[in-house]
């Protein structure tokens, strides 16, 4: 499990003055490329290799709500991995009272930049396949 | 089951020259509201009685991508509504050749603005109740 | 002058309940685009030429502010067009009452998709040229 | 002057592989919030005393590009202030070379969030507006 953590953004928020529920898709993938930078395997580099990990689904439990300036953070698991999917799991806390706000998760797959066809981490990069390998939690 | 469609903007897209995860659950809410619009239930109408609508979860799978200037279409059902919870079906489709683009739902409850409590839509608002509870459609 | 018109999305607005001022560029960026596609030069055309249009600047003036649901229309000027730069006048009122909400403009050159360079649609484009050319308005 | 500074997330580039033109006019209103939390004066405590800042005009001249995962810095300054009108001016940077990304600025206003007029910060928040008279820089 890794932690990114921010600010709730002022245009983040809607009429009903809390954080519009599109938004935590985006602050799912905030979470989860600073999951995979932590863990040596920015997303540049996978782009640089001519790959692409588009998002397969995703859920989104809303809990609670968060306004602007909470102070929130994001707990990230790679749930799932095979070399050919893999799968997060995410739940946001604000900081300051600890207050579950959201949990949820997304799936995807590796596809080849030119082709658009899925292809598979552990023959295309092995080192980044073990690493990641080693870091699913159930 | 009511229909929604527009084109794909330009600002919608990311890197991958496709629409970016998280505006589905924009299309998808842009697609909920106007059916409840077709429905003779406009959103502001429901703001106005100082009922709110939050999202309470939300399920999007990504099946094929759009592209910028594509057009498509959502079709949308009322899947579920029992005066105090409302479950939406959704689809798209590209309208060009009618590719199956994302299938998904949402769920939501309705709360008072002021305490923000759960409230039921049958005591508050019959004749909404009625319309809603016969356009359900499992 | 052309015209293009929508309703406002539940998800423009923040917690000031108007439409978020970051999303007048996006509104812009539709009217200009629709602009373009009404003088049968499509984004898409010009994108299939290996052309990209980015922005140089953009000024936006709020004179009043959009709601949730209203409708409004923009009313676009191609203000100011040479083959190397181009600029749009930018006009949006709200349809109920003709309210005045929004002036601006922005400027935009032509690059080279592969270089990045500057290019001459005049050179490139001759007919795109002499349509644009037409339309222009002081 | 004060520095606001963080990467670019995947969701703010569009498909020309770099920050959407309008993203900007959000860069800049983090930059600025986070000037007026750095100068003791958060928004959330404006909000509090029922009094809202929205934008009176916002001008971006954009003189090079941002791509996912750039970090930059914000160099905020307030340039203006007279109690009933404030202006901010924004250089962005990228933090790895220093290249210059963007200048602009935005002009704001005071206003009653009941009533919707105009107010003095000098007679409402007299310490408030020592404080950001005293940080004005021409």
């Amino acid at each position: 499990m890794k932690v990114y953590s921010r600010k709730v953004f002022y245009y983040e928020t809607d009429k009903m003055s809390i954080v519009h529920n599109a938004n935590y898709l985006r602050i799912y993938e905030e979470a989860r490329l600073s999951y995979m930078e932590q863990l040596g395997i920015p997303y540049t580099f996978i782009e640089d290799q001519g790959i692409l990990i588009p998002v397969v689904d995703a859920y989104v439990r809303y809990h609670h709500t968060l306004a602007f300036g909470d102070e929130f953070e994001v707990r990230v698991k790679l749930a799932a991995f095979n070399g050919i999917r893999k799968k997060f799991h995410y739940e946001i806390r604000r900081t300051a009272d600890d207050q579950l706000i959201s949990e949820g998760h997304t799936s995807h797959c590796f596809i080849d930049e030119t082709t658009r066809l899925p292809l598979s981490i552990k023959k295309k990069l092995p080192d980044t396949y073990e690493r990641m390998m080693a870091s699913v939690e159930k």
